[in-house]
């Protein structure tokens, strides 16, 4: 048995122990295995690499992927490029595919499914944990550990000269990871894509926080958090014109700065939180998820995605329902906000 | 609402982040807290703190406990120590107690509220993730990391003079510890009490290592993994006569290396694996049952215990029953088991 | 004996480590010490926390101050804030000061030994390195790491993806941290204020670094690192008007991307660099720089400064000219060069 | 040019840096190196491997040596092992040997040059800090750090049940390690070879710490502190009997814990302090020793070593007195002793 691995969208720590796991999992049953390179690209231009155990063995804390990853997508010119992976994949006499991606890529995977109907099983990605298909992603627990040791170490530095210091997170369409780790240090706020920005109560909450027993405040902020006040939307893009710089982050940051007198600063994390040996957490995850996609695969059970539910390791269809994203549970949101200094109900978006 | 807390057993990561919670939440319905001293013994001879939101607020990171800790059971001598416990419960004018511990903490707590009917809310505690209880404890988490932390330096020792390294973790009567460390290192051999010690696996395992792609192995063994073989037994006990230091670790090397004639080094990681800050995950557990069990005490339900199952939070009664031990689930076991070089069905004990 | 502390300036990890040090050495000799908050700005207010060695025995691990800081300076307003500062100096009847700061705060001690022979002893304290009073400065050693643990966690995914990685570090005109964390990492280039940038060397320098054996690569850049080529200067402020936020990596990675084609992100470690737990070596130099200023406070050597030349601890005259800045040694940039793909020796500055 | 390097004696952080470092110079002139494997062994078997830039430059923060490590001496057999090094020297052609080692693999190289005038530099290696020739050696800063990390984690548990701990660390013949941890954890005690251990000082010190302040202690052991009280002497070696599990640390606990009757537990640190990745200064230092030797070999200045003196790195003959071990400075034991709970003067060796 011959099966092929490929790693798309954005990298994140487990992928390696991912592909350790299924390699192993197919050897010990007497297949072989090989990486194709940087995600769909390596299918269309038929690059790959031999993937033994010898050279995977050793992979499981290295952070990143040892296959390289891109977020093309053959569906963008159809008539070329699926002709061409179709045609690498023949060649390379691949008996199945395990594609490990987020929703850009395993969407690809469910049309070649649909299509050419390729012997496929998925396993999800998603550093900002907003899968449906599990609870929690491998890459995630990492992410939060950094941002949390981050925090430590700006904590002190707030300290010392009585600042807000706004953190800013990943996570453009979910709040998991500006919400774990702001329970995690004991934020003073948090702002996440869920739940809309209510300045005043922000400000009111960092006022109270000026007391006696605390000298300064984290703001946790995920990239994705939005105003809804016409007001401040007019503001928000005003003074941070180039995209990759001028964040939410900065936005709230001036705010903060200019209505309580408060001196603050921003911390982008950025590209820290992707980067790096995955917790314990993430490498069992990983690695269970890869023993899981090579049981599937032994069994010809095709078309199929691994999922983690409930604390339990399992595998439903793969197709365009089953990667529906998930916005972060508000029973956690509302569980760290318990620790702002007034307790905060949220308001869920209408 | 006045609400005592103690913390009984051996200290664990996320024992002060539980406190900060459970003070957060009776505060921010009014109530207040108060800190009973090094668990059971602080009712015995009433020691205790005040515990306020100020005091509280910055220790979700710090490793330990600060009420204290210790292994004092009034039920030892109940006819002194009982009626004193009684005497300065009803003087500190307590509404409830959130009792923090493992079976022998709790196990007084149900004594307690059989015979007395004393308002009690439990929070389980054990780092070698061994309560039926949850399915993950607070602390094992961080446990679990600090293990992985060690293997990595040991690691390139043992590669530069082409080791074997045993490194015996935590787990008298258990190993989840040493499974989870081990699989996420990918320990070349793991031995746990669950599983008896097969002494002609081990040894062929090693041996198959030493091949081209690997110069060295890690074997991570359990402080309570024993032998079953007579022989082995007999031998035990001979070279490691004071008990704090000969363990299983040292054991099992000694067998390696005359065996194999391959150099092999024993570390015992001991305290290091209780203490220090908490990961995000312990962080955030443990925050999350504090917050539990406040509700819980808010709505007077007196008698239970805080509970994990199925990766949500919910109660129970606290009974000894619901106190029973969880042994390792082997199916865990077989997927770390997995990447030893031959894969192994281990026998469970009869 | 009563002795005064302050802390003014940048904070830095390593200062708790001075303080705890300097109270302990004045205890012992049977003084006592006092806190003044906030730099100079404590003085002129008259803001100050008593200093036990049961309050600092605890603090050689703590980043930051908790004297807390400023860049209060009170011959901003001669005629109201010195005097006001005599006043509190007088009324704390203050046998003598330490003074722990960067050439702005140690200018003012500077100049009130001169104004009024106020008994001050200072010690240097700059985390980019930058004193010619000191080879190193306590706090700069944990800078490097940071910046090193940093580039470790960015590499994995510079790889993934086969990007060029810009670092932004701390250093507005010295490359002190830039080229000790550059060489640390290996670093394909460094860009540091003492070195003109030399854009098409840089980027010759990348292309030949996308060879077989490396698809990525790291280039480090201190805040400080200007342009000299006319054309880029011109061009250098345009897509970054928010001085905050578009700094010299994102202009430089902009140049890459643009030139090479190759996918560049950046990455601004800001206030990451400053916090958090010192290194052993920063806690060990800042004890023994404590105890130093606490001998020479015994002694009643004032109008003295701590020193640190060829590895031994010494003292001079507190005076502007000791208070020099000193740049990079080039040596070490030579070092680092060895390792850009082509050896590279830089032109200083005319 | 065709230059040999080998790695001999107990592996630290730093040395794989090293390698690279030598590799790089050496090909920046246009020669090439080659491995030779675990020591001196390497050359008597003739085990070598190549070593491009390549293959080396991702080494930098990697533990350890790639190129393994033994304590073959072939004067111990010199009549069959010498000539087959010397053989072996020959037929691979070899310019030059860089040789990286403490006192025994240096030593071997001070006779192969007397005797034979082989063309070799040294670089001089000891994780515990003890040869004349270096200040600081490389992979001293990891073990230190390694150690301090340790002991935080140890102390939160040390507080939540009021315990002594005694760490022991490396050291056999001096307490480089042990001094500059202590100094770095503010440790209670510390117990050197250079210092006689003064039992009823160290219980006088133990018994003040139990004060308001403070409720637990930590107490530092290098491995190679000894009694001087004959009848301590006897009492040592008697219940731990077996030599690579009891050690001076379980034998000063025991005393502690008998005399003081506080809970005394006691960690043995091990190989932990020689793995895992070299903080920034030991790779720094590292490539720095490096780029000297390389740059020696290139001179032709054989039968030299480099040394670090007074901060500056520099080189001198390679022979016996300069292979001349260095004692901890006691200046350091003094700084650390401040802090103990009555400053001590030490009592040195007569």
């Amino acid at each position: 048995m011959k099966v092929g691995l490929l790693t798309g969208g954005g990298d994140c720590p487990g992928l390696n122990a991912v592909i350790r796991s299924v390699v192993r999992r197919i050897a010990n049953a007497g297949g072989e295995c090989v990486g194709v390179l940087e995600g769909w690209r390596g299918l269309v231009r038929g690059n790959t690499r031999p993937l033994s155990v010898a050279e995977t063995d050793a992979l499981i804390g290295l952070g990143g992927t040892i296959l390289g990853s891109s977020r093309t997508n053959p569906y963008k010119n159809p008539e070329t490029d699926v002709p061409l992976l179709r045609r690498h994949f023949a060649a390379l006499e691949l008996d199945a595919l395990v594609v490990i991606g987020g929703d850009d890529t395993l969407g690809v995977a469910v049309r070649l499914i649909n299509d050419f109907e390729l012997p496929i099983v998925g396993i999800p990605k998603t550093i900002d944990n907003d899968l449906k298909l599990v609870d929690f992603s491998f890459g995630f627990d990492t992410a939060v550990n950094v941002v949390v040791e981050s925090v430590e170490r700006l904590r002190t530095t707030a300290e010392s000269h009585r600042r807000v210091i706004v953190v800013e997170t990943m996570g453009r369409s979910t709040g998991w990871i500006a919400c774990f780790a702001g329970m995690a240090v004991g934020a003073d706020y948090i702002l996440v894509p869920e739940v809309p920005i209510d300045v005043p109560h922000l400000l009111g909450v960092l006022k109270y926080h000026r007391t006696p027993f605390k000298n300064h405040a984290i703001v946790m902020v995920a990239e994705g958090a939005r105003y809804t006040d016409p007001e401040l939307l007019a503001l928000e893009p005003r003074p941070f014109s180039h995209p990759r710089l001028g964040g939410i982050g900065a936005s709230i940051a001036e705010i903060i700065e200019r209505q309580t007198r408060i001196e603050t600063r921003t911390v982008v994390l950025g590209h820290l939180q992707r980067g790096g040996a995955p917790t314990a957490h993430d490498r069992i995850l990983a690695t269970r998820f890869g023993l899981a996609a090579g049981e599937l695969v032994l069994q010809r059970r095709f078309g199929t995605v691994v999922t983690l539910k409930d604390a339990r390791i399992s595998e439903t269809s793969l197709n365009t329902t089953a990667l529906a994203n998930c916005p972060l549970d508000l029973g956690f949101y509302q569980d760290a906000a318990t620790f702002f200094y007034e307790p905060y109900e949220p308001k869920t978006k209408e």
